[in-house]
């Protein structure tokens, strides 16, 4: 199963990275760091990181969508979201953390489906699209193929809620314990919702 | 002041990108991903990251230094060893996670002091050098300049402790809340100890 790590300037560091450091402990799954130019794409924290083109990526895997201020511009950019809604949809599963579920949003394929964001910028990311049933009280929320997470570090617990699901329980704590995080394993317990 | 994060091949990503992304919210910090060969440099999750190169770094900065697979042969590299020393004892302050802390003991710097490790390498970190006073139960332990954190995600922990102390305890606060990270903020408080 490939997984699928769309990087865009100005991406925070953690809500990609964070996710990444629980997958990559899944021998299933082969991880790519893509993103729509292609090149050299620089994190909000300074990291310069080398992508593949989404082009030459296989659509038919795991999407995992960061959030962080890059969010902000490109949801109202109309190629880079149409590339977007392209692979969000062809994705077997689809994973957002922090604001990059706004991005999600803006593809319309969250319509009627429950969702969360960071709950420092929930105003914001409720505002991109009203048809989505945001969820204001929760760690992450998953409905159908997508999972959505609160702010940055919520992805790793989402991932591992995700890793739970698919490999079973054990296999999700021994990757934590692995890691040595303590993993916030109930969704409904968000200590950060207002 | 400058914050020189070494990277090396085959680091593991969540030691050197968790605490990236506190010391990133720090105004006065400024982030430098070096290496001691330049150029890209892939992590154990196979993140092509662009770095400097170490002889173009300001040595009297913060360091961090990740831990991951590559410590096991880098430990052995002679010419690895001499720079790292030189930049390590050059620096204001020094940090390591997981088993970083492996290396900066084969340096000799931490004879006589305090330090922690990842509990799952423990063994293997601590027979690196005996005359480290080896902690076995720690989140994080700080000895003068030098700052040593158990495994990956216990970087974080201790960044917020570093931070906590340079800026107050209320400025971590405030960067865990941005990130909404559940922070363990007590060194001793350490559920991955045997």
């Amino acid at each position: 199963m490939d997984v699928n790590i769309l990087l865009f300037p100005d991406f925070e560091t953690l809500d990609a990275f964070g996710p990444v450091e629980v997958m990559g402990r899944i021998e299933e799954y082969k991880l790519h760091y893509i993103s729509v130019t292609g090149g050299t794409i620089t994190s909000r924290q300074g990291i310069q990181v080398l992508t593949e083109d989404i082009k030459d990526a296989n659509p038919y895997g795991i999407l995992l969508i960061p959030g962080g201020q890059g969010t902000r511009s490109f949801v109202h950019d109309v190629e880079f979201m149409k590339t977007l809604f392209d692979i969000a949809m062809k994705s077997e599963y689809c994973l957002t953390v922090c604001t990059g579920s706004a991005l999600l949003a803006k593809t319309g394929l969250l319509n009627n489906k429950r969702a969360t964001s960071n709950k420092q910028a929930f105003e914001w990311v409720t505002s991109i699209n009203t048809d989505v049933l945001w969820i204001g009280k929760a760690r992450w929320v998953s409905d159908q193929k997508y999972y959505t997470s609160s702010g940055v570090s919520a992805g790793i617990d989402m991932t591992l809620g995700f890793i739970s699901e698919r490999f079973g329980r054990e296999k999700a704590q021994e990757i934590a314990e692995h890691i040595e995080y303590i993993w916030n394993s109930d969704p409904y317990n968000d200590p950060f919702a207002k």
